[in-house]
Order: C-alpha cells, then sequence, then structure tokens
C-alpha cells in the first residue's frame, strides 16, 4: 500500500499543477494520500468548481503529466522557500510552522511545478500515474478550523494498473447505490428538516416500519435471553452525571443544561447512571444476578455540524442498551452469552463473520491515570476476561491499545460502511469503576454485602446506525420481514379495484403489509414504481389472471401471478399457499 | 352542597379555635371548604403537628363547640378590625388589602372565638356541626407561592350525619388503600430518583411489563385502523414552536433552551409540528387523505415541583398521540372514529361510560383574540362539528367555556383520580390553525392545491397518566394481560424445586409470565407475598400435589392446584388445560 500512497500523493501535486495552470490566482494547499485515493484543497478566489470541469482538469493533468520524468527533492532554508512561494500565502504559513518548529523544509520539482513537501513520491511519474481519476468536490476549511476560510477539496484516485482503476470505479458506483441517504430520499425511509435542524432524523411512515419491526425483533429476543427492558428518563440532573463521573470526561459531547427551577439538567448522553439508580433502589440477593436490565434508550450527544451524516453520524440516537449487574466470577460467562447474542442478531439481519464484521479489543493504559481510572489489578483482570472471551469465538480480533472506556476496557464489534469508512456498531465493555461510585451491592451467598461488576452492551447497537448498516448491506432491498411494503397489488383497471381490495384484505388478515395501487397511473408506471420502491412481491390483477376465475371472493381455489423485484415470475400459483409462504418467510426472517 | 359548605368552613373557624386555644402563639389564616371538606392553614411558629395530634385537637374542638349557639356576623372599619386581630399577621395582611380594595370588612363570632370572615356558616353550630373528622396534615405556603413563608396545613371534614361521615371515611380508606403512588412502591412499578429528578419517573421490572403491554396494545390497535405509527425526535430548534405558535402560547410550560453551536433547541412540549414537517417533505393528493400519523411520543412540561403527583403530574411524559390530516368535509367523520377508537380503548381498560369517563366540550371565546385565533367561522363550523358527534354518543357530556385550544375547540374526556380530582385523560382537538401556519396542502380531486384541517387526538392518553388511573381502577390487581407477574409457582421444598422450574418452562414457552420461588421463606410467607403483590394466579407444589404424579417431565397428564388472588382455589386441574385458559383469557384482554 505504501507505494500505491506515494502514488496518489504523487497525483495530488499532478492536479496541483493543473489547476493553478488553468485558473491563474489559484493557491494550492495540503494534498495527501488518503484510503484508496487522494484530496488536494485549492483556494480559487471567486472561482466555483464543479464535477463538470473534470473532464478539462483531467485532460491538462494527461499533457502535463508527459513531461514528468522524476520528482527531484531538495532541502531548502526558510529564505529560499519564502521566496519561491511568496505566491502561495498557504505555503507560506506552513514553512513559517516549519521554521518555528525547526522542521526542514524540502521542495520538489517533478518536471515543472514546484511544490512543498516532505516527499514520498512516484519513483517514475510519466509511466506509473497514468490511470487516474477526479471523483469529486467539496468544501474544506483550511486546517479543519471553521474559524477559517473555506477552501475546495477536489477527491481523486490514481491505481498502478488500468484494471485496478476500472474495477475501483465500478465499486465506487455500486457503493453509490447503495448509499443509505441516497436509498433513504429514493426510498422515502427518513427525511430530515431545516426547522427541527440538523441531526435528527423524522422516520417516514415506511423507515418507521423497518424501526419498529427492528426494535420489537431486539426487545422480544432480549426478554427470551432473560433480560429486563425497562424506561428511564431521557433527562437527569447533572449530579447525576457528576456522581457517575461522566460529566468531566464526557462534557464535551454533552448538551448545555436545562435549568429547571433551581436545579440543572441534562440531556442524557448514556442510560447507565439511569439503570444504577433503578437497581438501588431496592436491596438485592445473589439469587437476583446476573441482572439484566436493558432499555431502547434515547440518548444525546453533540457532533459538529460539519460532522453530521445521515443516520451514521446523528445528534440523537436510540441506542439498544443494557447493563448486565454480576458476580464478578461470572463475568466470563457473561460475556461469552452477549457475544452469543450479538453473533446471533448479526447472523439474522445477514451480516456475516469476518467478512462484515470483527471484533477490536480496546484497552486501557496503565500509565494514563487521567484518562483511565487506576487500579492495575482490576484492569489486568478485565482485559483478562474479555482476551479470553474474544479468543474463543471464530471471529477475527484486533487489539487496540488506548480505545477503553474510562471505566474499563470493552470488545468493540466493528463495522464498515460502504465507502469504507470503518465504525463501531455495538460494544461490550467491562465496568468495574461504577460499582464503586454508585455503591452498587448484593448481598452474597455468605449473607455478606458484596460489590458487583458492570457488563455494558448493546446488542444491535444505535437503531439509527444498524438501518444505516442494513439499506447499505442490502441496496433497499430489505428481507420480507423488514419490508415496508411486502406486496403490493396492480389492478390494471377500475374493473379489478374491489377483487384486488378483497385480496389486500386477506393480506392484512394474515399480518402482510400489502398495498394496493388503485390510482390512473399507468401499470408500466405502477411496476417501474413498485419495483423503485424494492417491494418483495408483486401481483397483477386483470384479465388474463382473472379468466375463468369468481371474482367476488377470495377462496381456496383463488389464484394470483407474482413476480419477485429481482424479476422471477410465477403463473397461476394458489392464493392461500402463496401467503402462507410469506407468513413463513416472515416468521423465520429470512433473508 | 352549599349546606354542607358552610358546614365545613364552619368547622375550619372550629378547629382554628381550639389550635390557638392549644398551641399559644399560633396564628390562623385562611381556612376555605373544599370538595369534600375544609381545611385551614396555621403559622405554628417552631411547632410540628402530626396526625398523632388529632385526637387532643379534636377533642377540644368538641369542648369548644358545646358553647357555639350561633355565628354572629358584623361589619367593621379597618380601625376595629385591625384592633381585634393585633395578633394575627395574616389576617392584618388580608385587612390591608381589603381596605385597599374597598371590600367590606366581617368579623364573625360563633360563641367565644372571633374571626375574619365573608360569611356562609352553619345556623345552627352546636347541633349540626357533631360529625366532624380531622384527616391530615401538610405543608402549605401562605397565598401559594414559594416566595413566602411555609405554614401547617390541617385536612378535616365535617357531615351532616354520623352515617354520611362514617361512610365516607370508609371510602376514604378504600382511596388511600388505591392510591397509585402507595401502590406503585407497594408492588414495585415505578421509583423516583433524587438523583434523576423530580416528576421523572424510573420504570422498575414490573412496572416496565405494564407499560409496555399498554404500548404495544395500542400501537397495533391503531395500525389495525389504518393509522401510521412514527418517530420524530424529542428536540427541535425553537424556531419550529415559533412557527407553530406554541412558543408565545406555551412559552411558559416549556423547559430553558439548549444551545448547539448557534442554534436554539427545544425539548418538545407537543408532537404536531413534528408530524407537519413529516407530512410536508412529500406532496400528498386527496387519495392519501385522510392520513393518521401517530407516535409514542416523549414530550416536556413544566411542572413546578410542589405540583407534582405521582405518575399524574410529571415533568416528562409520553402521550399516544396522532394527527389525523383530513379535508374538511371528512372532520365529522374523522372525529366520529376517533371517539369510537377511545371508547374502545376505554372498554377494554375497563373503564365504564358514564360511570368512570365523560366527555366535555371545550370551547372558545370569539371575544378573546389574545387567546384564540380569531376567524368566528370556523370556530363555529368546528364546534359544530364537535358537538355533533358528542351528541350521538351514549356519553354524558358538559360544556366548557373558555377551554379550547388557542387553535380550535376540543373535546376532552374526563376521569376522576381516587381522591376525587377531575383530569382530563384523552382529548380530540379540530384545528383549522396549524394548517395554515404550516402551510399544509394536499391535491384535491379537482387537481387544485386545497387546505386540509387537522385532528389532534389522543386514544389512551399519556401513557404515565393512563396507568395512574389504571393502578387506581384495579387497585394494583391488573387484568391477567397487564399483571407484571401472572403466574407464580411455588414449591414447597428444595425437593420440588425441579419440577417447579419444569413447569415454569412450559409457561415461559406458551408465552406466559411465571416466576419460580426458589429462595429459603416459608411457604406461608411465600403465599402472602405471591398475595400482597396481587400476582392472578398461583400454584403449590409439594408431596400432597404431586402424590402418584411423574415429576421428571411436563405432559398431558399433569396436574396442578391452583388459587387465585381473591382466594379462589382448584384441585388436581389439567395443567395443560389451564395453560390454554391462561393463554385466552390474556389474548382476549378479559378484565
Amino acid at each position: 500500500m505504501q507505494n500505491e500512497d506515494n502514488l496518489r500523493h504523487s497525483c495530488a501535486h499532478l492536479l496541483a499543477a493543473a489547476i493553478i495552470d488553468l485558473y491563474p490566482g489559484a493557491q494550492n494547499a495540503i494534498g495527501p494520500a488518503i484510503e484508496n485515493g487522494f484530496y488536494q484543497d485549492f483556494d480559487l478566489g471567486d472561482t466555483t468548481l464543479s464535477e463538470n470541469d473534470f473532464k478539462k482538469i483531467e485532460e491538462k493533468m494527461r499533457e502535463i503529466l508527459k513531461n514528468w520524468n522524476a520528482f527531484e527533492v531538495k532541502e531548502v532554508d526558510v529564505e529560499q522557500a519564502k521566496k519561491d512561494f511568496a505566491w502561495n500565502k498557504y505555503k507560506l504559513e506552513l514553512i513559517e510552522e516549519f521554521a518555528k518548529t525547526g522542521k526542514t523544509i524540502t521542495e520538489n520539482n517533478p518536471g515543472n511545478f514546484l511544490d512543498l513537501c516532505k516527499g514520498g513520491h512516484s519513483s517514475n511519474p510519466k509511466e506509473e500515474m497514468k490511470h487516474f481519476k477526479l471523483l469529486s468536490v467539496a468544501g474544506a476549511y483550511w486546517k479543519g478550523s471553521e474559524k477559517n476560510k473555506m477552501l475546495t477539496r477536489i477527491y481523486g484516485t490514481c491505481f498502478s494498473t488500468k484494471d485496478e482503476l476500472s474495477s475501483y470505479l465500478v465499486q465506487l458506483e455500486e457503493a453509490k447505490k447503495r448509499d443509505h441517504k441516497k436509498l433513504g430520499r429514493d426510498l422515502d425511509l427518513f427525511v430530515f428538516s431545516d426547522l427541527v435542524g440538523k441531526g435528527l432524523p423524522l422516520w417516514t411512515i415506511k423507515g418507521s416500519i423497518v424501526r419498529r419491526e427492528l426494535e420489537r425483533f431486539i426487545v422480544d429476543e432480549e426478554i427470551k435471553r432473560n433480560y429486563f427492558h425497562v424506561y428511564t428518563p431521557d433527562i437527569a440532573r447533572i449530579d447525576l452525571y457528576k456522581t457517575s463521573g461522566h460529566y468531566p470526561y464526557y462534557k464535551e459531547s454533552m448538551y448545555t443544561p436545562i435549568q429547571i427551577e433551581d436545579e440543572e439538567f441534562m440531556l442524557r448522553p448514556m442510560t447507565c447512571p439511569h439503570h444504577f439508580e433503578l437497581y438501588k433502589s431496592q436491596p438485592h440477593s445473589y439469587r437476583e444476578l446476573p441482572m439484566r436490565l436493558a432499555e431502547l434508550a434515547k440518548l444525546y450527544r453533540f457532533e459538529k455540524s460539519g460532522e453530521l451524516m445521515g443516520l451514521l453520524r446523528v445528534r440523537s440516537f436510540c441506542l439498544a442498551d443494557a447493563h448486565i449487574i454480576t458476580q464478578s466470577k461470572q463475568a466470563g460467562e457473561i460475556v461469552n452469552e452477549v457475544l452469543d447474542l450479538i453473533e446471533y442478531v448479526a447472523d439474522v439481519l445477514g451480516f456475516r463473520k469476518n467478512e462484515d464484521y470483527w471484533y477490536r479489543l480496546s484497552l486501557g493504559d496503565r500509565e494514563d491515570e487521567v484518562k483511565y481510572f487506576k487500579s492495575d489489578a482490576d484492569w489486568d483482570t478485565a482485559e483478562g476476561v474479555l482476551r479470553d472471551a474474544v479468543g474463543r469465538r471464530e471471529v477475527k480480533n484486533v487489539e487496540a491499545a488506548n480505545e477503553a472506556a474510562f471505566y474499563g476496557p470493552k470488545i468493540d464489534v466493528q463495522m464498515r460502511n460502504i465507502h469504507g469508512k470503518e465504525d463501531t456498531a455495538f460494544t461490550v465493555q467491562y465496568d468495574f469503576v461504577m460499582p464503586k461510585r454508585f455503591e452498587l451491592k448484593f448481598i452474597n451467598d455468605q449473607g455478606q454485602e458484596e460489590e458487583p461488576v458492570v457488563i455494558h452492551r448493546s446488542s444491535i447497537g444505535a437503531i439509527e446506525r444498524i438501518i444505516a448498516f442494513l439499506i447499505e448491506r442490502y441496496a433497499g432491498a430489505f428481507p420480507l420481514w423488514l419490508s415496508p411494503v411486502q406486496f403490493t397489488i396492480l389492478p390494471v383497471s377500475e374493473k379489478f379495484h374491489e377483487f384486488a381490495k378483497l385480496l389486500h384484505d386477506y393480506c392484512v388478515q394474515n399480518g402482510i403489509r400489502s398495498y394496493v395501487s388503485i390510482d390512473n397511473k399507468t401499470l408500466g408506471a405502477k411496476i417501474r414504481e413498485a419495483t423503485l420502491q424494492k417491494v418483495p412481491y408483486i401481483c397483477i390483477i386483470g384479465e388474463k389472471e382473472l379468466e375463468g376465475k369468481r371474482t367476488d371472493a377470495v377462496d381456496k381455489d383463488t389464484t394470483i401471478s407474482t413476480r419477485t423485484r429481482s424479476g422471477e415470475e410465477k403463473m397461476n400459483i394458489n392464493f392461500y399457499e402463496f401467503i402462507n409462504q410469506l407468513r413463513t418467510e416472515i416468521e423465520t426472517k429470512q433473508k
């Protein structure tokens, strides 16, 4: 990959050379290689660029590249560098910084374009750099700070071979089609409103069905596994989070306080202290442990408006959260049972071990007493328990230093979104700190007070995030049980409306989410619409389909012809049998 | 009732006379008749009173009453009044006020106790006032303001006959047993935490079951009736509520803003503007109307800490809310359909027409242009539609002037809590204002843009409030489908634990919430506990019950003996049949 990074970073120079040639007065800022490509930032003055300009720019890049034989690199002193880049205020600012910190200043020139750069380039640019492509354009603040000027950022990529480039571009197109933001709009699953505010999705009629199905699935599954699903308030006094210790650690992620009479209340950033208060409302015996307190909890965490993204990064989300209060000797067993649940749930949703998700063991740092609670023995025990649990799984895992919670280590279940960005989908955390802070106790089998440990966990994570992953996983063509509309009935003309409604009524009585399309669009338009909406099953009701059949009632002889969203057709199948087949497919949550 | 009010107000004087006699330096403030009784406020200096003192006070009252022949009333001037009440700073403050507003000042004296009073007394105190009783003691601020001194308020009552008093006291005892705050604690249904904050209930394991059953019941029932249940954010920009017009009208009920970057966000006090934003995210045809958007919506409204009460008055609640967007010509039909739903739901929950609930038609005021949107014709239409809908029902109804929402009139479904206080449980509102403010539109059958009207409604109201009413309605002995624990299995000794667990497993597989009691308490204690917890069915497993039966498996020959919480016993009944009977009782939501 190092080689490809060099290639891509070199390509950022090439893009800079082309832009500066094409747009007089343009100044290039930084241009690093990134995962699968590169970007280059520009101050273009009043000029705005769009993807329509890419062809022209790429042609210019090709033209320039002909004369790029090799990157010549040389060290220069501050004075020389300032002279060379007098025309570029961004480079000047960087030179000043390098001078202050005593860094070496290097310039390079691949042929006819002098740039400030610390190196790492293609060794044979003219030949190696041929297979590039510009991809998109966006705004980006200089040095990432909103206080600075907004620059124009052009993204592109470059590969060693033409085939690699092509297959990457195909993959990108595919990703675009699966993008949950695009599909969320196209399939009308969720919307945003300026008046309601950024990062706060409103779930539409269709999206709400997906959400409710998921919520009920996880609540029912957890109840089966001896969880107690409870309800606790979404706001609480600031003192609760001071007691938990979240306030100092998470302050930056919390919203400003709400004043009620003479007290300050916070939108909750997490559920744990609420569950601990519930636990503490009664004394408990070891016989009641492990006590699995779960909640579909709405949580509120600050995200900068610039970092919000669809359902993946929002300002309020609903976490399928739980806190398992257990005797410490049972902790390993509990972590294991949680991983069983996670793997079961991932499987039902169609996420594959190793391919779609893997484990990350996020560890503490014994030396960092600011970030982590100090208790080496507890950390050793906890990390041992988690490492052991992860080790016994058939799922690949990595260890990540310094990624633990302040109260203990955790197992993160990692997934990638369609753009390749890795995110934590679910998590299992071992907590030996909160029980102390909240003075949680139970009476052990010797009749003595003892301190439990707490396993924090999410099973399907945040509802918003898992739905984003699901949309991208299925490109919006959800399994039947999750599909907002499961069956669309298309009468070819008004004559067949009544019979279509009878079929629809039978579906509804049998728990099938069916829809009869009775507006005055053409049949072709209706089929297209249902297909675009990725409805799993369609049936058309017309003269041909009903020939010789009674149309005043649905009975055991009723037959229909169906087609699936992938185009598979079945003619004259028994309607009752078809509905039974759908019911089975729904009940077994077929993928 | 006027007569009883006089009696009770007279009794407040009698209580004042007794207290001032018993506690030197005590000053009496006001003492009005209230529903079913009276209270009298006192400044007792450092003395604190409890119910233990009532006997002594009542004796003193009886002693004083012997000499009360008639209330002598006379008008006095300010000087005289000030002289007579120089010892009582509360009366002096009242005298000053009367003087300022030019009110007549009257004093009365029934025998040996001069008090400041505007009149309305028993005409034959010595005889009529015999049947009194002191009931409770509480703190109350002078003039209801937290800025003033906290006084001691003694509640009591007085009836014309001994029988009336006795039966009222029995009724009070009964009410205390049904009090949802007391039962909430005894049955461990919900708790409050100082750290979380006042008015924010935490639902326990058991209470959460009741809540989830109710939530699913109403969501499923509404979906059956063509509602779409959606999810929208619990916070939104302040601008949303300025657009809706709620901000100026409801400002005092809203919490302080949360600052996020450069915008202000509010905890939502209502759901409607959120649903309108959702509606507006797509164009709509008349074919899609009526569109019934529903949500289990968490709402936040300010209540003074002094006015919080259990689940009836909280600071955040979950409303089973909906907004039906309809062509105005269909509004009457929709209101009717909503009342059908409300009466159905009330019936399922065991609330009886007329006895437990009635309708209140809350009207606007054509003259009040500050409180109500000005549009006389719209008000006439809307009130007509609601009056007509209510008139066709077999439920008693009253009209209440000046109780409408600012955007239109409403039908309130009124209930009383166990203490006799009337509260609105559900509501149906006709809104012709919001569609204008949000510019809601649909395309009518002529292809033209038209403005819909909105019916705001709740079906089971706030989950918190309806559960409070349910607890009091059933005195905590919920119908089987709502009972947190439906069946308790009590093995008499360890020998029977295994078989008890087999029975339990069978119950769980069949969707029965069963519980096996396997701690080391005595059988008597266990039975008592299950009875106190109002578990609908109990069964005891011991030598006698299992004689001659296999205990290694549950099969079609398994028999058990059960007893209900009301003490009804059934011996040797077939276990499978029993479970089927429970399933039917649950599925049909038997009361």
